[in-house]
């Protein structure tokens, strides 16, 4: 350990060479352990950002980060056990209804969850509009609760991973989240200290994602999934468009309750289809043959919802929260929807009061958007477009003056097209 | 001010953005307040690092960094003021002498000096070998001593430029050192606020400097005696030779004693050159006509020496400290030298115990290298090329296997070549 200093990796780094392993290893556990300190970690994380990490390096820095904590033993389970990660995207709820309806086809789907930051909501948030809903069970409920329902999704502990815990806090303050083996390594290291045997991706792209532009999305989707690869996890990826908001809805409670739309057999299309492929990617994962549209339609899924609901302390039956004050956005000319910008949707939902600013801040359950109309849908002069939904004057001001032109008005209907673009495999 | 967040200047100087002139002003300002944490500077720092600061984003940085504290005013003193700054080289005591060489030709030197880190020695570590020198005077002090002698060599107070002492401190721990907008700023910051109408500044170039290659030796000539001209200094720089160290002497009462030669009238050519050089170009800025070389002679610099010496308090007859373990270096075979490496000579000086490897750490004033061969000399086998000065065992131990192979033997005699290498003016 003594052989290295935090000065000599971040030169070495700087200057264009490949670290050692065992100089990765002594980096990520030093500062860990607090050896190491902030100004000089950020430092190598900026180098890193403009050099780099090989696969070899990135292998390492991943594997380090999972050995900084505990590696979860789902091995009790006695179902396969298949995960999915999204890397984030406006009105992104899909996570709920999934996780039961994969549940509801003999998969169990160890969901460990984040809360939002900015523009993109957290599922976390969004299932703590239920009244009593627990996110935070014990290493024992989460591992009883597996293997009776199937589904669980709930806040990660502590202990796993806790070197991205502290990296990403950092990242967020430096200006060095932009990074694709850094945000890799980020999400990688969660999941596979997680102890899932399989693992899907949904790698978004477009206006209201991280990665705008689609060799990133695919250079970041290979890169995931051939770490989860290398460390026995069997992964794959879904690139998915993030140009237009997921569904009908951003906000916490609103989107719980599209969430239970398609639960119940309807909901939005676009919502109803990325569900169904991703649970049809886990459940292949999982070596399980079943039809993960007929679990919507015939009830299982929902059943599956309540269960899990109820296992964590919530009232499937409650009345979700509402927001106070509601305003109509309407049409100013007659016309065709030809886009619905997914970032002024996002950011229209986080200012009206759903999203957070620093991980310190409350939301509110019940703010956010509703669109009330889908791209190609033919609109009337002063047609109701959205419902923006608020707690208070402030924040429906903040949330009006955000939302601007996310609706676009023209005269062609624009092509249809589907959610999931390239599906990513193991090389 | 407060349309300004850290990671918001961070971002745009990694994504290769000029920052505004505001952004610099608020991020400086606020970093030396604590508003502004050590990780996000460090970010900052290696970003910079990458993508570099173009002139005017140099020139209100430095600026920024010069109005973080206060600059002095040395407008009491009755003689033009005129400073010199080394880039660090090995055996470099040219202040010594020089300081009270130019102030017994007329000018004032304000001369605000730091400590050795590495293998360059500082001149204010030098000048504590003498008995009851003192390097910490008040302002009061300084412009007195300036005005009645003409000569000073201190320490800088801490309100000068105290971003920069923020800043070096961390750039020291985070791999930040190594960017030409970021030395020249940090050198001319200090030079400036300090309150001297003229500057030369002696940018050293080879093994046993920090710039090894002449090209960025003459950049960042260049960028310093721009930044000094913008700011109302007259400012040239000297290019000199760091291949070999200066003089025979490394170390710290060692460097004063070959200091006193000189001063004397005698005393290594190459140190003779280089001080005369430098004077002349300093009493050049200050407008003085005289003879630097006759004031060696004659006594004159001399006398300031020890009128300097008295004034700050220390004993300029008091016999020097030497260390007790004294150890020769031997040829191994009969030849001439061809060349004496500047690294290994300050590396063993440092090693023997001249240097520190931390600001916290001691020195020995009695500890270093002397140097009993120069460059073309002819020697016999068994014939001593140098001695080996140290206080206990372990130093002299550590400091023989640095100095390795740092005279090198051959056959024919190098050309001789003089210090100077090229004179960098004002464009």
């Amino acid at each position: 350990m003594s052989d290295h200093s935090a000065v000599g990796v971040i030169r070495a780094k700087r200057d264009g060479a490949a670290l050692t392993d065992d100089a990765i290893r002594w980096f990520i556990a030093a500062y860990t352990a607090g050896e190491v300190a902030d100004e000089q970690a950020s430092a190598l994380l900026m180098a890193i950002v403009f050099r780099g990490l090989d696969p070899r390096e990135l292998a390492t820095w991943t594997d380090a980060m999972i050995r900084s904590g505990e590696r979860l033993d789902l091995s009790p389970v006695p179902f396969p056990t298949v995960d999915k990660h999204s890397t984030g995207g406006v009105g992104d709820k899909i996570s709920l209804p999934l996780c039961p309806l994969v549940a509801a086809c003999g998969a169990a789907v160890p969901q460990l969850s984040g809360r939002g930051l900015g523009h993109t909501g957290g599922t976390l948030d969004k299932l703590e509009s239920i009244a009593g809903f627990r996110v935070g069970l014990s290493g024992p409920e989460f591992i009883a609760q597996l293997s009776d329902i199937g589904a669980v999704i709930c806040s990660a502990g502590a202990d796993l991973a806790p070197a991205d815990r502290k990296l990403y806090s950092l990242r967020d303050v430096t200006g060095t989240v932009e990074s694709i083996p850094l945000i890799a390594s980020s999400i990688m290291s969660k999941k596979i200290a997680e102890g899932t045997d399989a693992l899907v991706l949904d790698v978004k792209v477009g206006d209201g994602a991280f990665m705008r532009e689609i060799g990133m999305a695919r250079e970041l989707a290979r890169t995931m999934v051939g770490l989860g690869t290398a460390h026995g996890v069997r992964t794959t990826a879904l690139i998915t468009d993030m140009e237009t908001p997921l569904g009908r809805t951003a906000g916490n409670a609103l989107e719980v309750r599209e969430s239970l739309e398609v639960l119940a057999g309807g909901g939005p299309p676009d919502v109803v289809g990325l569900t169904v492929a991703l649970a049809a990617e886990m459940l292949d994962l999982a070596g399980i043959d079943a039809d993960p549209a007929a679990a919507l339609a015939d009830g299982r899924a929902m059943d599956r919802w309540r269960r899990m609901v109820r296992a964590q302390g919530g009232d499937p039956d409650a009345p979700l929260p509402v927001a106070p004050l509601v305003e109509e956005v309407r049409a100013d000319r007659a016309g065709v929807v030809t886009a619905i910008a997914a970032m002024p949707v996002g950011m229209a939902a986080w200012r009206l009061g759903a999203g957070r600013a620093r991980k310190e801040d409350p939301v509110s359950p019940g703010a956010g958007v509703v669109l009330r109309v889908a791209s190609g849908d033919t609109v009337t002069a002063g047609q109701v477009l959205a419902e923006l939904h608020a707690d208070d004057g402030a924040h429906m001001e903040a949330g009006r003056a955000a939302f601007g032109g996310a609706v676009t008005l023209g005269d062609t209907a624009p092509a249809a097209s589907g959610r999931v673009l390239e599906r990513i495999v193991p090389a």
